[in-house]
Parts: structure tokens; sequence; C-alpha cells
């Protein structure tokens, strides 16, 4: 068994019948820690020696990127659909090793081109670093669980959401009608009653604006007592259809001895 | 098949087996944009360029409902129960007719009729926009699935939310004393503390009004705990019996082909 | 057939198969009313004529549900259990039957005895009102479902409840000790602290307290996210309960033909 | 019948088919008491006589806590597996044998050696009695249950929380690029975002951050919609994989007799 074949068995999730190995662990670890320095970076009270440090992780990280992805292309070999020159190109497009190149190519040039360079322009090249989270999606055995239970109630779940837009429409509509002369800021428009609809009808409720008049705080009580139900609706579907999708796997899993 | 076969086939959605008609897609498209232009109008703040857009596209609005009336009446009699001019007459006084009038003709007649007027007339008048959500209804059709749902667990709602106004009215009415003579303005009146329970039990939260003494507090916390389970029943039960509509549906098909 | 049989038919809910008779859902709104009526009394933003025509329509309901007691005590007779002075006695002593007197005994006594005083004790008085809300159990045939469901998890739910208050407990000393010093006011002792960690917990975040430290802030998060699923707990579990409560009423139902 | 197998009957809960013993009943009372007199003691408002009782209290409450420590030590004598001087050590080595030591040795120590002593170090061991919720886990039957339901949605729950912690990252990330010139306070950095992001997404709503630009207020709007799905999804799982445990719990039983 060559070198690359055992490269291959311990960062190819596929290889592997469960449980992850501790290579990808490690790269687990190493993107939620790359998510932790960029917000850690984005903070003024933070110390000039913590800054450094963090400057430096940084160029770690995308050093271990930038090695992880030239060898994953390089044992994409070992996958018959991936061989040689051509297998390799069909490899490098296809989504996971997308997102292994976002995952560190933009940090990348920055790094080596635009060291000097300072402002907007990086902070929003920094922000691709979001794309990191896809490189995770190779690790998550259950999403297609989800996914299948998003498709089971995929219709149900339009029409809850339809139903809490509905409400939450009407619901603007009517205080902006009541308050909106009481409290311009806060309800002279449909757009700044929305505003009070949403917080309130998700249960967020800042206090930034609400009700002050009886009739106001009336109607506000009812669509609160109605609403709660309407927009809590597709959470409480969707979590049926994943708890059905669950019970389906282990029934799946129990008869598959016979 | 005739000019007006074809169109039946398009905008009537009993016509397909499933799916949406690339028409129907784009009027329901226009309702929602309909939507917006309303929620926008409002808004003080807007430049006078966009409220002039808005002003135009809503004339687009009500010509094309106008037109998609009065195409629907003619076409009905492609169903043999519309057939002729009682046909057509039976056809204009169905709930789904009567949805597409109310779309468009209190606006063209603020249009055509009212458009030096302005004020609160009109402003009623467009609320009259609101009676575009009725235009959507025909195209739900997971809505008969939900009202299903309702149906199976309309005792059981009725109870919980009885338990939850109960809740709320004996909540109210223990802060009233509490906290009554501290915050005249928060707890002064039932209908007064009504609103902190109302606030309180569905988790919104404004804090335009929460107890300060000690006991109060302590009677809120209890409230808040006890309550949470109680308010957000409603809600559980309804969830539950759309899953179980689900796979009533889902057991249905599959057991079709018998 | 005589009268006493037909108001027995009209009064009593378990004479009926299903559905509430006229007098009985009469009874009920009068109830609802009732509650109104009592709120409405202690807002001192209403007019004087309001207040007169609320006092003349509580003497109405206090007459009516005495009214109403004496004839239910004359008709228990139709019920055997309850024939001749004994039954009348022991029907008397019936829950339903201290309910009804609980509805107007204490009103009507304040009416009659002590018109002239006012002040505490009157309000006090008043405050039994809230025992009217037992009048309407006897007409909530799904009542009975809800006690099955509740005794179906009550073991579960007393772990659920009993995690919930852990949490509260410690999540209240965790910010004692962190934001204590710093905010003596919200976080300077246990009991102050598990005002904020309640509101915290069931997400109703009045915004009166909160953590402003860095270490605070990144503690409370943490505490956020973990016990949404805990405190949120006994609802769905109860919820769940009643879920399969209906399943088992239906098919008891469906199987009972067999 | 010998006195040690009087009081292990008494005292040990597995020695019971079902139920709680008055001894051990009591013994759980007094650790819930124990709790509220630590959290009455660091309130500062209260008066210097509810101290000296508390103290007093807390004297007893360690009395007990000892005396029962000693007398489970001596009656686990009656378990085969901890006979003799071994089968002892190996008792007091045994989890539920040092959350009994833990609930009063810090205490005593304190009371016996730094009785003079005052300030930080005292607290931090009186922090220690939170450890006494340990002693209640040996009275808590349904506990397995909860943590079979909990190995049961495992996975799914971790996928859950992973989505729920990749939305915060996602809408503090956003937030601080809408809002950060904005309001720095609030949104300047990606972990102050975050703070708005939790109190956001578990609807908890301070109130003490929020957007305030239109685009910021467009943004939230929409991401309260998505997330109170996601960041509730977990609660979902669980509950509905509790709810299976309950119903396989009883299929077991009622099986259990063939």
């Amino acid at each position: 068994m060559g070198m690359r074949s055992v490269f291959y068995r311990n960062l190819e999730p596929s290889a592997r019948e469960h449980g992850i190995s501790a290579i990808n662990f490690a790269i687990v670890l190493l993107v939620l820690a790359s998510f932790l320095t960029f917000s850690l970076e984005t903070e003024p009270a933070i110390s000039r020696d913590l800054r450094l440090t963090l400057s430096g992780f940084n160029i770690l990280i995308v050093s271990v990127f930038a090695i992880e992805y030239v060898i994953r292309v390089w044992i994409a070999g070992e996958n018959p659909e991936y061989r040689g020159w051509r297998g390799r190109l069909k490899y490098m497009f296809s989504p996971f090793a997308l997102a292994d190149l976002a995952a560190f190519l933009p940090e990348l040039i920055v790094m080596v081109a635009f060291a000097d360079a300072d402002g907007g322009a990086i902070a929003a090249l920094k922000a691709l670093r979001i794309l990191r989270l896809l490189k995770l999606a190779r690790f998550v055995p259950a999403f297609s669980m989800l996914s299948n239970a998003f498709a089971r109630c995929a219709s149900q779940l339009a029409v809850a959401l339809g139903l809490a837009l509905a409400l939450i429409y009407i619901s603007a509509i009517a205080l902006y009608f009541i308050e909106g002369d009481k409290q311009p800021d806060a309800f002279g428009s449909i757009p700044r009653a929305t505003w009070w609809a949403v917080a309130t009808l998700t249960t967020v409720g800042y206090g930034d604006s609400y009700p002050v008049t009886a009739l106001g705080k009336f109607v506000a009580a009812f669509i609160a007592l109605a609403g709660i139900g309407v927009v809590a609706l597709p959470a409480g579907i969707f979590a049926s259809a994943v708890s059905e999708e669950m019970n389906k796997d282990k029934t799946g899993k129990d008869s598959s001895g016979d």
C-alpha cells in the first residue's frame, strides 16, 4: 500500500465507514479556530500583542489549508473517477475542491500581493473566509438526513412561512393605521411598522418600538397571541419531519440485516 | 383546441395536475410586488422619483389585474358549471372571482374618479389592497391540508387557548394587586397589567413594563416559567396535527397504487 | 316530560351527547363578560358613565348566577344520585356546585351588606371573581384529555422542570460571580441574578438587566444557547403527550365499532 | 432484620421498587433548602436577624449531610459489592458517595478551620455547594430515559447546533459590515455583533443592541425569521426523541408480561 493510499484513507471521509480521522478532525478544529481568529481581529479592544499572534496564526492556517489542498488534489487519483490529468481537473471543479480552494486562495493573494494595502477591499476579501464553512460540509454525515427532512415537508413549510409573512404584513398595516400618527418614528409607514411586527411575532421584542395607545396595545396583544403559533409553526413542522426521518433511518438499519 | 382552451389551461390551476403555470406564477409575483409597492408608498423618507415610479407601477398592476379578471370571466366557460351568461354570473359571485374583483376595482375607482382627492378615505380604500392576499389562496394546494390539521385538533386548540387566556388573566390580576400601587402606569389596572402579562407570557418582553418589587419579581418569574409551556402549547399541538396530516397523506398516496 | 326535565336537559352538560346548549353558551359568555367587567372597573381612566354601566351590569351578572344556582340545585333531582333533601345537600357540596356558589355569593354579600364600605377588603372579595373560571370547567369536554396527557408525561415533565430550575440556578450563580461587582443592582446577589436568569432562559428578555463585561456576555450567550432547549423542553414533552393522547382517542373511536 | 437493613431499605433508592422513602424525600427538601439559603445569604438587603438564622440553618444542613454520609458508608455493607473495608473504600469512591462528601466537606472545613477568615476564598468554597445538585441525581429515575433520548438524537442535535452556530456567525458578520460604522459600541466588531446575534436568534432580545439603519433592519428581520426555526430546532428534535423514548418504555412495559 503506497503513501498516497495511506493519505487517502486518512483524508477522504468516504473511505471510512463511520467516524472522522484524526487529521480531518484537526482540520475541522482549524476551520473553527480560523473563525475565532477572524472574529477577534475585528475587535478594536484587543491588545497589539494578541493582534500580532492572530496574524501569525492566520498565516499558519492559510499555509495548512494550501498544503491540504495540494495533497487532496494529489490523492484524488485513488478514486478511479479522478485518475490522470483530466480526472484531476474534474476533481478541482468538484464542489468540495472549490470550497477548499476558496478557503485559502483569497487570503493568500491578500498576503502576497496586497500586504501593504488596507481598508475595505481587504476586509471584503477577508469576509470570504466565511466560505470555509463549506469545508465542514464534507464531514457532516447527518446533513443529508436534514435535507431529506426538509424535502419531506417543503410544501408545508412554504405554506407556513407564507402564513407567517401574511400575518406580519397584516399586523404591520393594522399598527400603521392605529399608531402611525401617534408614533411616526416607529409606526409612521408600513416598512417601519413591519420592523415592529417582525420583532414582536418572532418574540424577540427589543423594546425599541411598541404600541402606546389602548387600541394599539389591544390589537398588538391579540396579534402576539395569535402570532406566536403561526410564526413558531415552521420550526415545529421541520422538527417533526426530522424526527420521522430519524425513525425511518432506524427502521431501515434494523431491517437491513434481514 | 381554441384560444380560450389554451388560456384556460394556463390560467386555471385546477386544469393542471401539479405545479403552477408561468402566467399564474407571474400573477403571484405581481401580487407580492403590489404589497411591496403599498408598503413603500407609505414611507415618508422615500424620494419623489421613487414615489412617481411606484405610482406608475401601481397603474400597471391595476391594469393587469383588470385584464386578468376579464380573461378569467371569459375562460370560465370552459368549465361546464360556468357556461353561458347565467354560468358567468355564477362564476362572478364565486369567492375567487370576488377576490379578483376586489384586487383592482377599489383602486381603479380611486384612480378614475377621485384622482384629485386625498387623505384618509383614499388611504382606507388603498388598505383594501390587502384583499389581494385572497388572490393567492387559489394557488396554495397545501392549504387544505393545514385546514384539515386545524379541524383535527380544533377542540384541543380551543382548550389550550382557553388555558393560555386564563393564565394571562390570573397573571394580570396577581401583578395588579402586587405592583399596582408601586407602578400605577404599568400595573395600575387589570387591563394595564394584562399588557404586561401578554408581553411576558408570549416571551416578547418589550421591557416597557416589568415588576420591580421582590414579591412582584418572584411571582413574575414563577408565572414566566409556568407560562411559556402553556402559551407555547397551541403551537405544539397544531404542529403535531400537521405532522400527522402529512403522514396520512403520504400513506394515502403510497397505498393508492394497490 | 316535566319542566324540571326540560331545564335539566338544557342546563346539565352531561345530559347531551356533544355540543353545548344555548343557555349554557350564554352562561359561558356571561362569565367571560364578568371578567371583562372586573378588568375595566380597575382602570382609573374610564369615564364615570362607563363605570356606572359596569356596576349595573355587575348586578345583572350576580343576579343571573344566583338564579342559575337555585335552578341547578332544583334540577339536580333529575339525577338519581342527588334526589331528595340529602341528595341536594350532597350536590351542593359537589365541586361544580361550590364553584357556582363562589361565583356570586361573595359579590352578593358585598352588594347587600357592605355597600358603603370601600377599599382593600372589597377589592380582595372582588378578586374572588376569579373563581368564576371554575364555572367554565363544567363545559370543557377536552379537559380530561389534557389531564390524561399530563399524567402520561408527569415524571418526564418533573425531570425537565428540574433541569430547567437547575440551569437557572447555575446560571444565576455564574453571573453573580462574574457581574456582581460591576452591576450590584442587577447581579449583586443570587436572587437578583436569578431574575436575570429567568428573564433570559424563558427568552422574555425585558432588558432591565443584562451582562456588560466581555466574560459575562460570553457566558450569558453560552447559557442562552444551551438554555432555550432545556427551558422549552417541558412544553415540547407536554405537546407530544397531548398529540399521542389525541391519537389514542381517535384509534379508540375508530375501533370501538368492532 | 437488623437495624442496618432497616436503614438500607429507607436510604438506598435501588432497594425500593418505585417511589421515594420519607427520609430520602426529606434529604431532597434539605438540598433544595440549602440552595435557597445560599441564594439568600448573598443578598445584601436581608436583615441581620435573617442572616443569623440562615447561618444556623446552614450548620444544621452540613451536620445532617455529614451524618447522612457516615450512615450511607455504614449501610453500604448491605450490598455484597461494598462488603468489608475494601468494599467500603470502593463505595467511598463511587460517584454518589463522592457527591455526598462534596456536599458537606468543603463547608465543614470552612466552619471549623477558617471561621475567622472572610472574602473571596470562602465565597468560592461556598460555590461548591452547587455540587449538592449531584446528590439529587440518585433520586431521579427518569434521568436515564432523558440520557437515552439524548443518545438517540445526538448526531442530529450536533448538526442542528452546528447550523445554529453557523447562522449566528453569519448573522454577526453581516450586521458587523452593515451597522459597524454607525454603531461601533454594539456592532463595531464581530464579537460585539455576535452578542446581538445570540440575543436575537434565541429571541431573548434585551434591547441593548439592535440595528438602526434601513438595510440593517431589513437583514435583521430576514435573519430573525429564518433563525427562530434553526435555533429552536434542537429543542424540537430533543423533545421528539424524548417522546419516542417514552413510547418505547410504555411498549416495553406492556409486553414485559409476555
